[in-house]
């Protein structure tokens, strides 16, 4: 069912529902048991939740899809990740808590440096300091495009985030970036026919020989490459959709970024889990849903660190009892996707989840786990779009459909 | 794959099939041994059935969605409820037996009372009974509108059916309910800019104004208010789609009625369920695939009414044989939705379903039950038009897709 159609079947409940994203939670089996970081992590308390709950494997994107940290999270929200796609340079913006509105178009933004004739030499600029970004950026800054207001911000290395703030903008455009060396930088170029990228076009092109300007007696960040243009996306809001007023918690301004994308709310917290857990106290009356993100699971298994995965996994599971104190009528647990530590890497493992709460039919999973988790009644490959109107079901937050 | 796809595969063959749905079949445990209704049911009939077939959970409409009745026996029938939406005036005919045809648009009514300035002071009239009820039907048949067939019928205390049976007639039009007292009954009103909806406004209007006039000095009936216009849906048929000559067998009008908005034709039988399996031996030659509706389930669960529902199950149960007797070549089990008697309620949660007959590859379910079927080779959610093709594979029916 589509969001239409979920959204006519919503109904008000005073009922509370957490969502705890555990980060590239599933894993691949490894270590002297030759066991998954979750089924060799000692989680006493995860292990009674999916005995009460029910409990499988999701795929976040579709079968094989090793997922991105965006497309993950929107399918655990419940949207189709291959129809909603955020663009780069959103991802970009959102990574640095870049308060971007529905009247911006952001790029990924690159130094270079580029020869006497004009060619790019080095795309990188020879990856320089992050302070002399910041400085090059001030540069940039002093440029100026009539009708749009022009926001740069470095990121890191030879990194920075370029938003346009204007109306009638439009983020169908060409990247600039040649993606070699011995090429000029490309010239803006619409990837629509409207009015809208031909404005924005102009704008860049305006800014980029501006830019060639401003930076010619600097060496090496000379110039600048631009790649990945993107408008905020209009999409369906969490909270009309579900009907529920929805927080995100998490220390990352990705995650958060990602979350407001759909209209949630987003709460920063200190940099522990139990930070987290002590926003999710604060702020228990103010919101129905509330998304928790833990991301050092995640972290461990991108740097390969088998044992390292295994205790922020058990780390997490002691927080449980703080959230349960709470009394949530749904509590799901899962991943966005899954991060083996043997690949240090994100992977197409489906992601282990369970949903505890009212009314649950109870399957014989008794313990969290990948190999566990394959008997239980939301079966071993689940669309992660399904997980959304299974809570708000298990929440009395949907109406019945039709007579 | 579509309709179209699966008839142009659809081959004679002389097979015979059974669909038996137990409504409402799907529980929650409960009781002194923490079991469903039909894990607790002694049910050594079906437990056999589902050691020889294949079994699994269906999801009638999708996850997380409470159907209501029309939408679970479409999914079941192979129709996706979301795409075949019954209107609510259709159902309401259905549900009195009434012979809709493709020339008739269905609403609900409701006597009402309105004060001297015409607003609505009572959308019910006081619940007037059902005899006060015919008496007003009774004078509202001296309607006419040119044009026009105007069928009446009493349905229970204020509530009533109208049916327009003419040409070029639409069912899209709003609700005449101003839902809420202090109101004047609405203006008949389109929902499409169709000659069709014109026309059927011009003709509601024209009753409801000669209703007003009619029901003057009655009290508290003075008045009726119309919802849910629905016209009889030209969907694909049944018997065509699959190939299958299809009876339908069930006590209530209403079962009747949605299978014969899919082509099935519907067979009368008594009130038990022994009732409809004389119906099926008896009409056994003349269809090669038969519906058979066994209601009284879903009623003891929405009674919440555990042991009377473990009950019915095991009466269902001792039917088997004579539908075995009869050596039908595939045979269906399921729900067209769960209804635990502990939510006293349709839920949203899978439901049983066993298929036995020939060239079944055995799974390792060997008693039909939520938990049980959880293991089985259907999956713990397939969607419920998956059945369809499957029954009819096991039948013989479906030639061999491409080369």
């Amino acid at each position: 069912m589509d969001f239409e159609g979920i959204e006519k079947l919503v109904e008000p409940a005073d009922t509370k529902m957490v969502l705890l994203v555990m980060d590239g939670l599933g894993g691949l089996p490894a270590g002297p048991r030759n066991l998954t970081e979750l089924e060799a992590a000692h989680t006493p308390n995860l292990d009674a939740l999916a005995a009460s709950g029910i409990c499988g494997l999701h795929e976040p994107v579709g079968p094989g899809i090793t997922p991105g940290s965006g497309p993950a999270h929107l399918g655990v929200f419940g949207y189709d990740p291959v129809k909603y796609q955020v663009g780069r340079g959103v991802l970009a913006a959102l990574g640095v808590d870049y308060p971007l509105t529905e009247r911006d178009v952001a790029a990924r933004g690159n130094f270079c440096t580029i020869d006497d004739s004009g060619l790019v030499t080095d795309r990188r600029a020879g990856r320089i300091s992050t302070e002399t970004n910041e400085e090059m950026c001030e540069l940039l800054r002093r440029i100026e495009v009539p009708g749009v207001e022009i926001n740069l911000q470095p990121v890191k290395e030879h990194r920075f985030l370029i938003v346009l703030s204007g109306d009638g903008l439009s983020g169908a455009l060409a990247d600039t970036d040649p993606q070699d060396v011995g090429h000029a930088p490309l010239k803006a170029r619409a990837l629509a026919d409207s009015p809208e990228a031909k404005k924005t076009v102009d704008i860049v092109q305006q800014f980029q020989d501006q830019a060639k300007e401003v930076l010619a007696d600097q060496h090496p960040a000379n110039m600048v490459l631009l790649r990945g243009f993107a408008q905020f996306p209009k999409w369906p809001q969490f909270p009309q959709c579900f009907g529920v007023k929805a927080a995100a918690i998490a220390s990352y301004p990705m995650y958060r970024g990602v979350a407001k994308l759909i209209g949630m709310e987003a709460l920063e917290a200190g940099m522990k889990i139990s930070d987290e857990v002590d926003v999710l106290r604060q702020r228990w009356n103010d919101y129905d849903f509330f998304y928790v993100h833990v991301k050092k699971i995640d972290s461990a298994g991108e740097d390969g660190d088998y044992d390292r995965k295994i205790e922020v996994i058990e780390e997490t599971d002691r927080i449980i009892p703080d959230i349960l104190a709470l009394k949530p009528d749904v509590i799901v647990v899962t991943g966005d996707h899954s991060t083996p530590s043997v690949m240090a890497a994100h992977s197409w493992h489906p992601v282990p989840v369970l949903l505890a709460g009212n009314n649950c039919r109870p399957d014989e999973v008794t313990t969290f786990g990948e190999r566990a988790c394959l008997r239980g009644a939301l079966g071993p490959r689940m669309p992660a779009a399904d997980l959304m109107p299974l809570a708000l079901a298990h929440a009395g937050r949907l109406e019945k459909f039709g007579a």
